[in-house]
């Protein structure tokens, strides 16, 4: 069955880094714990897992923001946890914790017992992709994601989030080898988990490395950044519309690396609140008709808990710090794509974001008409 | 009483950017819950608190370290959360957590109860200072320190450690002109502390700036650079002996930044694991002849979790990014003060400190040798 023609492609334009009306937008974890609207099908789910194994409820969900804010884009509503799920290791999620493993890769023999899972595990995940696309009936284009390899292992190694990393980190500097085999079959498990998506109607695709910010130079490249290719490498390059898909990189915490990150095999790479949107565009945003990176970011999510008028303020702030936008629609440059620096927080208003939103689009606006 | 003079000075000379036959080192937090014997003043002592307020108790444990390892430096035994305790806010450790205070700032009448604590309420600090000093007996050079005000300031709002940051955050970006006055009021209470403290001997002082990594692009800049300037501007150049005194911040999470740092009124910059020194160096660390910073850091402390043999090559792949050492005696040029990018880990055996420490000083010495 064919999806719905794109009725808003300024998302996918910008990933492009072709020029655009006004600065695309749209907010990571905008289907949240904020909307009071998410916190009834939770509750009407009864859990996190309910609603993200439920085709229905995540469609639901994931449509949330949408009708509140004028977001330009869609993304899966799942959790990263999903993938170390499938490969036997048992998500459970209690309430006021975060997510936890119930079994850990921590020795030889947890190692030698990982391997692809059967993406028929993941299913409900495609099911979902593609209730969203149908539902989002082409008003805005769906992200697909996955953790990072190294995301994945941290959680699959210390079984819960941690402070210290004390333990993935541990396994790394003592026994590289088991590392690296860790994230060889997390990079080829989240490849064919992005092409699953892909296939069920993604239109781009992100991977979240989350936690990629907490390794220590040198190890970012070898553990992080080097498998974040792998995965990069075996992604299909066109959806089922036969549309490109383009590839987002996040790296919480990455900016130290963002010359290193140049050589990724994607279009759009993904700033904290740490970076600097300028010096980011210099070093890797292109130049008009050059090839380049589009930039995704990067305002600092607390910012939504200050009164409208500093949020306003704020959104002025990161879009001069990118600069002059990309107008010439002959030819490629510089595109920007206003994002948090990281996921929403629980305790945001949701007429605060309604706030940022508008401020995107209209000072935007302003900007390309100079 | 005139202080023994300095048998080791090779740590005060790299801070000067001055030639050593090895490189110096010392670890952050050397004197900690890793050693049984700390352990044991602990228990003697009954808190930490109980070791930090006695004179005896915090020189014994700051002295622990340096009969085990031959470092180059000792630091004051002390924790940051003495200023805000003497500002009023009533500190506690209760066991199994972390810090605690029990009065928060956070909104304008709390604020303007702030002041620069009378410096005679910490008196049992600078009394350590001048005992240590003695003990040490010109063996190594005493560090004195503080956090830096953001790091106070994220204390004080918070009333404990953050994994967010949230409250601190909300403050700032809604009202930032309470933030301002309470880093200000940090600011001048930080450089009286210091220069208390090198009024009792203290041969180099740091600031500690744990939490300025949590800050956007422009708020770092604007709400912990520059109360850091304004501390660095307030303190005293020459110490008891009549010898210079030097500045080291380091800011955790610092990398981004690196370039804005450059232009503050201190010796050294501290780096965490995510800066690569090669290009920290080439950035700031000056050449042979002309200004520049030395550089502190900056190994992950999780790889003293590794075997040994594992601990050294990173050692050397350490001493290696920072390329070859300064050997000119006849002038400055940029130079490296081993350390960790963090404190060290409670879980880290003693043997492995030992074999890093073994590492640094003959690897570098081989490194100068060619």
């Amino acid at each position: 069955m064919p999806f719905a023609p794109l009725a808003n492609d300024s998302f996918l334009r910008a990933c492009r880094r072709q020029a655009t009306d006004y600065t695309p937008l749209w907010l990571m974890r905008q289907a949240g714990r904020y909307l009071p609207e998410y916190q009834a099908s939770r509750a009407r789910a009864g859990s996190f897992m309910g609603l993200a194994t439920s085709v229905d409820y995540a469609t639901e969900v994931t449509l949330q923001p949408l009708e509140r804010f004028p977001l330009d884009a869609a993304i899966l509503f799942s959790d990263i946890l999903t993938v170390p799920d499938a490969m036997g290791l048992g998500l459970s999620f209690a309430e006021g914790e975060g997510p936890r493993l119930a079994k850990v890769v921590r020795d030889e023999a947890a190692v030698a017992a990982l391997a692809v899972p059967d993406m028929a595990r993941l299913r409900y995940v495609f099911d979902a992709v593609a209730s969203i696309r149908r539902a989002l009936n082409g008003r805005v284009p769906l992200i697909g994601f996955s953790g990072s390899p190294w995301t994945l292992a941290c959680y699959m190694v210390e079984g819960q989030g941690s402070d210290d990393y004390r333990l993935v980190k541990g396994l790394m500097y003592s026994r590289p080898d088991l590392m690296h085999r860790i994230l060889a079959i997390n990079a080829d498990t989240v490849a064919a988990y992005l092409n699953a998506q892909i296939d069920a109607g993604a239109q781009a695709v992100m991977v979240f490395d989350s936690w990629g910010g907490v390794l220590a130079d040198g190890a970012f490249q070898a553990f992080s950044l080097a498998y974040t290719a792998r995965v990069l490498a075996q992604l299909q390059r066109t959806g089922v519309d036969g549309s490109d898909v383009p590839r987002i990189v996040f790296t919480k915490g990455g900016a130290p690396w963002l010359q290193d990150m140049q050589s990724l095999d994607c279009q759009v790479l993904g700033l904290d609140w740490t970076a600097n949107l300028a010096s980011a565009r210099a070093l890797v945003g292109g130049a008009v008709g050059g090839p380049g990176k589009a930039l995704q970011g990067n305002i600092d999510p607390h910012v939504l808990l200050a009164p409208p008028a500093r949020i306003v303020q704020q959104v002025q702030q990161v879009l001069d710090s990118f600069g002059p936008p990309h107008t010439d629609r002959s030819t490629t440059g510089p595109t920007h794509i206003f994002n948090l620096g990281h996921g929403i927080s629980q305790f945001t208003p949701p007429a605060h974001v309604a706030a940022l939103v508008e401020a995107v689009h209209s000072y935007s606006r302003a900007q390309r008409q100079g």
